[in-house]
């Protein structure tokens, strides 16, 4: 009998993720009855994304788990219908990506880069940036991607700080944790990069208040979640010179509207969240290992504990 | 006796080493006169920057060695009245600069920045980048700096290939030698990283015929030397879309004058000679452990091969 795995994604994906997911399968020895549409008592699995029409999880009564298709799981954790393990994707593919655009853009601003990409209009001024070693980067979040974002930037040379709610070592990393220590981790930050989860603790965590202990004119860059900022108090500490920039992938409203301040400003930059995209061939096989791991009885990989809410 | 050690450096740059190498002659154990100014008789070594006005080194007769201050050596590698051991530097500082440099800005391109740096004007246009594993990148040189740059472009998953004159194997790197593989190490190469020490077989190396050899759009970064680049050539391919952007850091005048086209071309880059500065603590901790080498009768460190001409 073939495992009915439902494909509870927008139907864009379904053509992205349709060969790499039967691939997969194929790989991993599964027989899949894969389809975008199986009436809900017969679903063994469904793989999800957060933006699927999907919300009412109680018809689907002999499933044994929800697979996310995304890093976040803010938009479906709380579900109250959803009473089966829910496990995040964590993708290879998307933590390396992830790990490109925060390094690329921590280097960015430490070379100072706008500068000549803008233009000096002929003035030969020669401004040499410190080395990475004398440039305190934090980190605040060491989950999968803060950790190996962290590991990167610390393997360039930068000096390191991560932060994160609970205790973690990070080999070569300076890690703090918990609230009490957050102000240490902020207070040399010349460039912040956020990597928190999204929960109530870390809504609006970059408020008016953290952001002044900031170092005056320390860069922020946010491909975290869009909520961890404050926009308003991030506003207003760009044109007080506080923050010296802002480099945003993610935002309370996506797209981000045309007419939202952010895309006018000239100290914010906007990437139109592709700092980390779930690939659909590394994806696949998570996918295809945890139901692999779910019919012979082992535990599903990356779990989401439903009281932490990530 | 101390030793008499001559700065030959624009008067600008005393101001910078005189302390750093105080302190390093004081750390190696050596008992040093350091000035800018002592009767060439007497001068046991000469600290040297070739854009110094010393051009004769005949009066120096009992000069032990020339000490470079860069990395590069062509404007007194040919001079024909220096017959005493010359050595480049070779800094760790000046070396971790160039990667930082490098690192940054292959990722800068690789990640499309630019475009969101000078911005979407409100357009939330979602163009992902491909993993830097599906993204072929060359370098040429496979010095000092060249090395350092391949394995930090390699270590963040670029596919990196290295080409030089002669073999070198660098791990994890796919590594060519010798005219008859310059294609094979270009018609990949979507960024082409320029690190190959001048000499006259490396002048305009990459002239029309070696531009037209790379893919269709691909992004040439020159942090190494000027006349690496046949000027007319590239700009010609820039405009003909050949080339998709060049980076250039080195010029064949310098300070680039105003009204040169590279300025104002928007799909040139201009960054003033910032890839690559010595720095004045671990630098000279190497020219202290040169004059120690030379008094204890051990090779010097970094000697120029004057037949090859670096």
């Amino acid at each position: 009998m073939p495992l009915n795995v439902l494909f509870a994604a927008r139907h864009d994906r379904w053509e992205s993720y349709e060969t790499p997911l039967r691939n997969a399968f194929s790989e991993a020895g599964l027989e899949v009855n894969l389809a975008q549409d199986i009436p809900p008592a017969k679903v063994d699995y469904i793989i999800y994304a957060p933006n699927s029409e999907l919300r009412d999880f109680r018809p689907f009564t002999r499933a044994r788990a929800v697979l996310n298709l995304w890093a976040g799981v803010e938009n479906i954790v709380d579900n109250p219908t959803l009473d089966i393990p829910l496990a995040r994707m964590v993708d290879e593919g998307l933590t390396q990506g992830m790990v490109e655009w925060v390094t690329g853009h921590v280097l960015r601003h430490h070379l100072g880069m706008d500068t000549h990409i803008l233009g000096l209009a002929g003035e030969w001024v020669r401004d040499i940036p410190p080395l990475a070693s004398e440039r305190p980067v934090t980190v605040l979040g060491l989950g999968e991607l803060g950790r190996a974002c962290a590991r990167s930037l610390a393997r360039i040379g930068f000096n390191v700080t991560g932060w994160s709610r609970s205790a973690h070592g990070v080999d070569g990393i300076r890690c703090l944790s918990g609230p009490e220590t957050l102000a240490a981790a902020l207070n040399e930050a010349e460039i912040c990069v956020l990597l928190l989860p999204l929960t109530p603790e870390t809504e609006n965590l970059m408020d008016a208040a953290r952001l002044a202990v900031l170092p005056r004119g320390a860069v922020v860059l946010n491909p975290g979640r869009g909520p961890l900022v404050d926009d308003d108090a991030l506003l207003a500490a760009l044109d007080a010179g506080q923050i010296g920039h802002a480099t945003l992938d993610v935002f309370r409203q996506e797209p981000l509207p045309p007419e939202h301040p952010f895309w006018a400003h000239d100290r914010i930059t906007v990437t139109p969240h592709i700092a980390s995209e779930t690939r659909p061939s590394s994806s696949a096989r998570v996918i295809a290992e945890n139901i692999r791991r779910g019919e012979a009885g082992e535990p599903f990989l990356h779990l989401v504990d439903r009281g932490l809410g990530y």
